[in-house]
């Protein structure tokens, strides 16, 4: 898969040097299945961590339709014109393979692909280690490192993913079209818990005054509720991607937004939230791995919640009961096993 | 504690025959924190499990000062007059002793205490093995064999006990105030995840009109989120424990909502996933437990937390480390003590 393998530090300083192509093959390293290169891409992502990250994290969430590519398309360009450099991360969990998708994107976005201040890929949702959280979070690093100055991590808003972007950005958009508030509806319950912006895209021709007053609504809704960043006020924006229309207005509410989560400290302490929560995960993930790998624990639990489904069995015996066997089990195999 | 030790089979007889004074002992059994309580109490529940269940268990959550006591003290005594027998079990977060709000319970809910076909009882939120879930699910299974058909469990919304109660309950309502908006505001965020009723309590007098406007915007903010109980609309009834206004619309949807979750087998199915998963987030804290429980582990973890925070180490690197800790010491404690 890799021709040539270099060195950790080759990699470290290349991406420092901001050489794009040994950015692409670092990413793959990190994004490899194969067990031979963990440790490089650890290794890798570890270099770069050290450096200075003057970076904007931002996460873009949406039902397919709601025109998240159109969007990124354009307002991409408006920020390089503005002199960003942009990453665009995407992550569709509903293809687990990166392969077919790479250029899925650049056509999806044709015109910022043409930049040389844009690098844009895919994230494949894989099934190994960390999963998505580990490969996407690995290559913002990357990014980073590379010079790019805002990370776009773009999602379907649907199933578990968003819930992902929002562990591993600084601000969380979510895309909705006008439409009586069905779109909501469509995505997963609690999303609103999440947000720190709303878009109304495609608010352009006949749709513009629709959109206006979805924006009201929204607006409205949200007012009942707590936002996600304390002090907050979540902004509900009518935007188009054909007339430029918003535009302006979002670009003053990012800048607002990471002015006031820098001034309060708010972005360095989520991003250490960010990266402790996920250590926990995946240290309860590597030890759950190991209890879910012992099949005759696993068949006993099984037996119990039918026992329990059928009212046969009270869940605190029925735990009493697997922890011992759990217990006994480890006691015995490691037993054997040291002779 | 527990003067008169009696057989399990005692204990269960006497509920089903519906002794009072029995419940009220088997009930404390259960919340005993000794070890030599815990099988018997166990044993208790169990002996409950086989029973025939015709019950209603609804949960009420509101912040303090929302009227939850007097709602409680005047529609109870409206259910009872129906010819129900209710239960109501409170559980106080702030006050994890239950001693003192016995009484206290009897005097907020003056009326309802006088009646034999009511059962008030403070549930403890205390430490011991699951927690407030345990023993307050339990107590729920005792009432209902000793022949309580409706189980009101109360509960102050702040914090984790309103999660809780939803884990408990077929349905779960929330009292709010008229007030702009601001009671969701105080309360966790997501609740409105789990809510099946908003009841605006207080609507008399002077407050009729701003509780019927609150309702209305309440009204309109759900409708952009989806019901927790698929295909339930779930309705805002503004109601008053002073002049009854709304208590004949609350019992329409009370039965109007246990009809449908049971044609629909809604209430099976969330009874039966309920207790399953109580039991995984049981196994899973046993498991912890034991892990928690191993010092030396702990301190690589806070050591590794701090790199982290420090941004000197990846957390999927420190996951590695942690994880071969665990396995060694593992290893070599069991190694020892098998001379």
């Amino acid at each position: 898969m890799l021709q040539q393998r270099l060195s950790a530090s080759a990699y470290i300083e290349g991406i420092q040097a901001g050489k794009i192509s040994l950015l692409s093959k670092a990413i793959s390293v990190v994004e490899s299945h194969r067990s031979e290169d963990r440790d490089l891409g650890l290794s890798i992502v570890e270099g770069c961590l050290s450096l200075q990250r003057n970076s904007r994290r931002i996460g873009l969430t949406g039902l397919p339709g709601a025109g998240k590519s159109t969007f990124i398309d354009q307002f991409g360009l408006h920020l390089i014109k503005a002199g960003h450099k942009l990453a665009i991360l995407s992550i569709d969990p509903t293809s687990p393979k990166s392969k077919g998708s790479i250029l899925g994107d650049k056509t999806r976005m044709y015109h910022l692909s043409q930049s040389p201040n844009v690098f844009i890929r895919p994230s494949p949702s894989g099934l190994h280690l960390g999963g998505v959280n580990a490969t996407t979070r690995h290559t913002i690093l990357l990014c980073e490192a590379a010079g790019f100055d805002t990370i776009i991590v773009e999602t379907v808003g649907v199933g578990q993913s968003e819930t992902s972007v929002s562990s591993m950005v600084d601000c969380l958009i979510v895309l909705l079209l006008a439409g009586g508030g069905d779109e909501l509806q469509g995505m997963k319950r609690g999303i609103m818990e999440f947000i720190d912006m709303i878009f109304i895209t495609k608010a352009d021709g006949a749709n513009t005054i629709p959109s206006q007053n979805a924006a009201k609504d929204y607006q409205n809704a949200l007012s009942l509720f707590m936002p996600f960043t304390p002090g907050w006020k979540v902004p509900v924006i009518p935007c188009s991607a054909v007339t430029q229309a918003g535009f302006e207005i979002i670009d003053r509410e990012l800048s607002a937004f990471f002015d006031y989560i820098s001034k309060n400290k708010i972005l360095n302490k989520r991003r250490q939230a960010q990266d402790i929560e996920w250590f926990e995960q995946l240290f309860e993930q590597a030890i759950w791995r190991r209890i879910a790998e012992n099949s005759e624990l696993m068949e006993s639990k099984q037996y119990y919640i039918h026992q329990i489904a059928e009212n046969k069995l009270l869940p605190l015996r029925a735990v009493d009961r697997l922890t011992n066997q759990w217990l006994n089990f480890a006691n015995s195999t490691i037993e054997h096993s040291n002779p």
